[in-house]
């Protein structure tokens, strides 16, 4: 960490600085310029110490941090790459694994035909969502527990790994009893009652970026769940909240090598809710794949003009099978496969 | 609801989008252009339906809101000013409400020397954090229920409301036995689960913006509270998400007077959490005023250099009552009071 | 345009805006709702037209435009893509094209170094900074008229056509005289003087994208070259100002699609203003072919330690020619060529 | 300048650049970590160099600046405020001066009638646009020259100063001729041509703020027209784009507070342009004035409904006349006058 009084700082406020951070164990190097002076203060955890711990001190004009503030995710606290195992399954492997299904579950057989056409096409993991996140009230809410249920049915007669959303901490539990990966959605991304939870159990857990977080603060959020002991790790990058309008949220591109540059997770993308219209989904799922993603999790649904929610940004299966052809051109063209 | 067709579309096309219109009970007029088909579809409840479901249609090119998707909080619903009234204060009434106090209790020493500083200086609620949400998992949490008590204790002892945060929804019950206001934090905004346990309570509720969400999801999470029977909302901006880097958050100063031209409910500005460096809290709280802001939710305490949260944005006692003359200044002003 | 009136606004408010509408030409549908009125206003060109001219009537609560502000820049305008044409080199055919070089000229033996290498690995185009526009004052601001005539000898000696930014309108007749495309820096994207100036040569222009801008204002400022009869408009795609501050910009891959499906103009993607470190851009290089971009403008140095400008997101030599390798295969495996 | 080292980085990398920050005439200052090297680069111009210069390096992890990239503008170079002189006002000082009038000057008794009602509430400067920078090209484009000679009249007739924009680098002298004061647009801030025109004058420059640019983008602006020898420079504070979009930008009112902390310079507030609906004008204005703007800029229009640019966000003679009477409260509230 580094502090830089400022100019002209009298010694007794530069005094109470070294002190503070001898005090908590730091060492301190002391670079005093003609003006200015600045002080280094080093040790292995100052990453974890909030910036504020000194900028409160009278005379210090800024704090900088150099260390990042995640520790457990980072790269440098374990190099090799993170491999998520569901079944048979490998998130992060050299294949790419393509997770589809409806955004939620609404009857057997809407669930059935989607599981249906989405292995048909190469998925091998069925996404399909119990418990609904709505911006309003009056909107519907997801079929909870008989949806859970019916992602169990169709998980048994198609033998294919289910994963949904869990929205409440105390739902955990009985949401791992149906579910092989939980979801944590972009708007519990800082939900840290939910994320501790999650972090008692072993399941996957699929940790989905918010919205307006950075890729630091993402980081740090999957800290929470590793912290607990959960290993099994997959973040999901979903767009951003800028000002475009002409999409839902702008797709982040570049988050996929600033995630494989410094941590060892697997990263996944999900070009349908930063799309928010299904003609825009082929892209931005293209060029993930071409960005490095080690896999997808896409919207189809068998008849989306009937869909009960996020009908505009559901593949058709026919649409869905085109892009997996283009998907998989892609994967091989970069050495990988799907 | 207005629906745009592309150039030409066929007439199949403009049906089909009619008849689904008709089929939801809604009334619809043609406006026919030379090239383009502009399609109204009117009725009581269009605010609350989705445009997918209509722009999932071939042939639709755009389709547009008129509507608000809030009712409850809107003032188009209740057109008089909400007033929440806690004990002897009214909060939406010509007198400002300052509500103040330390970012975290830490103990029973800083909790009441808080108190007495503030309560000196005009504040009329008395505010600190039992439960801490942290972006890392290794930073104080907070004090929990002993963080609870101790604000119990000065409570009864000073006769100041208190006011507290509670970030999960199994544990409503049990801060609305200490507190007389409770808050759910920028992250919570959209959490649903929590959201909906508030509804089911009568204390006050003190929802802040989320960080990167519009005035609209707002009021619209809002309605999650007014549709379960809590009428006690009081708004509570404290900055948004942008690309300027000198403070923490960007104070949406014009959203003051955005919420009163469109819902009922009051507002109050946290300038603390928005700052995020004491340098700038008088300035934004002095403008949150002159706004038109009904109140504002400040971090004192003892010593900042000591605090073991967010002390860098704590205003000391002094410089609080002298913040508090300035407001007091502002307020009479405008034709209000402190 | 849409005029919603609100509640229970007397019928001179809404005749008053009838009249304005219909003093201007245009036509006027009444879909009188049971509590609002709702104002279609419809004629061939209301997408030129200020929502402020409704907005500002009294009894008027939001005005909305169906149509695009822009006009010659849109696929409705002219439905067949178009293909710029530099010398042999045809930008928006099935080929992609690849223009690469230094930042900034700085001298001849860097510069031939630059072209020789790009060239060697497939670019089909050199790029070369004259103009620097320059954050601080004190910053090397470019060679100048000399950097345009060490781009011509180059361009001359190896064949290769030149692509250079002009900043100032005054500047445009000289610098067009040494360069085959000229190109409008991101901070320049809505000056109008500069804009008007480019509209009257018939040199292919490249339009940077403002970094703060949306879609919609970036195809209405191509309608400034377009109406003044230069159709040669090539856009380009180079990141978005948002929160995120791992990268320089937030490399907006949507807007790949957005703009094909909106305009007939080629797009092509600069990764390295985005990326802002060279260890991204190929990624987001990637990316961008993948999602559909007719090209990339890549910054090629062949010594970024020694670069006088943004020698940080420079390629090497050796990076760039793996990357081509990366290109080509992603081309053909989606049906184009390098 | 501080360099912070990848884990177990060779000392062969460390030593490369610590070549070359000597080379360049800095000290350095090693701080061996156990498993990192951090390197401080050290000595007076450190603001101007870039941070890629050293982040190009192998080995490098990271570059941070301790020094701010401007200098001329900063506190630290001239610690007394600015105090810019116009005819007998004085912007800066401890009267608030506030300029309003019309957005584009459109015909001599508009903008008489506009003049005449703003002199009576107390404006002491004149606005009126000649030149106006607009989105689309088949927008209105002000009346230029014209408009700059119907300017000259009102403001001889009623001894008046005005301030008017320029677009044009070439243009400067021209509008030097007729107005006291000239206006650099929000999309003009980093036309790095028509600030260095405007660094070569003597006439008050008002620079407004870009609406995506940093405040340490926009004080490194002014070091354009300071380093040119003029030191009459205005701040103008006029909204940031970011999500929000009740509004048409989002008022970053605590950018007042941190201009006044790290610049000499005074600062403005444009409500007008940030709100875009007159409706949201005066809490902007009050909000401005008491986080300690030296005045306002405010579009005044005789007929707003007539406007041929902006109507929305004019307010009328009487709702100008009220805000004056309440931006004097609070002046006097806080100490200062009108």
């Amino acid at each position: 960490m580094i502090v830089e009084m400022r100019k002209q700082a009298p010694s007794e406020e530069i005094n109470e600085v070294v002190l503070r951070a001898k005090s908590l164990g730091f060492s301190v190097q002391l670079n005093l310029g003609t003006d200015k002076t600045v002080i280094a203060i080093l040790g292995g955890n100052t990453g974890q110490l909030s910036t504020d711990m000194f900028a409160v001190f009278p005379g210090v004009e800024s704090v900088t941090r150099i260390m990042k503030p995640y520790k457990l995710a980072s790269r440098e606290f374990k190099p090799e790459n993170t491999i998520v195992k569901v079944g048979k399954v490998e998130i992060g492997n050299k294949k790419i694994t393509v997770m589809a299904g409806p955004c939620a579950v609404e009857n057997i057989k809407q669930l059935e035909a989607a599981a249906k056409s989405v292995i048909d096409s190469g998925a091998t993991i069925l996404r399909g969502g119990a418990y609904k996140p709505r911006t309003s009230p009056f909107s519907f809410q997801g079929l909870e527990k008989v949806g859970l249920e019916l992602l169990a049915e169709i998980k048994k007669k198609y033998q294919i790994p289910v994963v949904t959303e869990v929205v409440d901490p105390h739902a955990v539990e009985l949401v791992a009893q149906y579910a092989d990966i939980l979801q944590v959605g972009t708007r519990n991304m800082q939900n840290f009652s939910l994320l501790t939870e999650l972090g008692h159990i072993k399941h996957p857990v699929i940790l989905k970026r918010g919205l307006a977080n950075t890729v630091t603060e993402w980081l740090t959020a999957a800290d929470y769940l590793l912290a607990g002991g959960n290993n099994n790790v997959i973040l999901c990058e979903r767009g951003i909240r800028t000002f475009e309008d002409s999409v839902r949220f702008s797709m982040d591109i570049s988050s996929i090598a600033v995630i494989k540059k410094f941590s060892h997770l697997p990263i996944i993308v999900d070009p349908s809710h930063a799309a928010g219209h299904y003609s825009y989904v082929p892209a931005i799922a293209r060029a993930a794949i071409a960005a490095g993603a080690d896999g997808l999790l896409i919207e189809v649904h068998p008849n989306p003009k009937e869909a009960l929610v996020d009908g505009l940004q559901s593949l058709t299966p026919s649409d869905f099978k085109r892009l997996m052809g283009e998907i998989k051109a892609i994967a091989e063209a970069l050495g990988r496969s799907l």
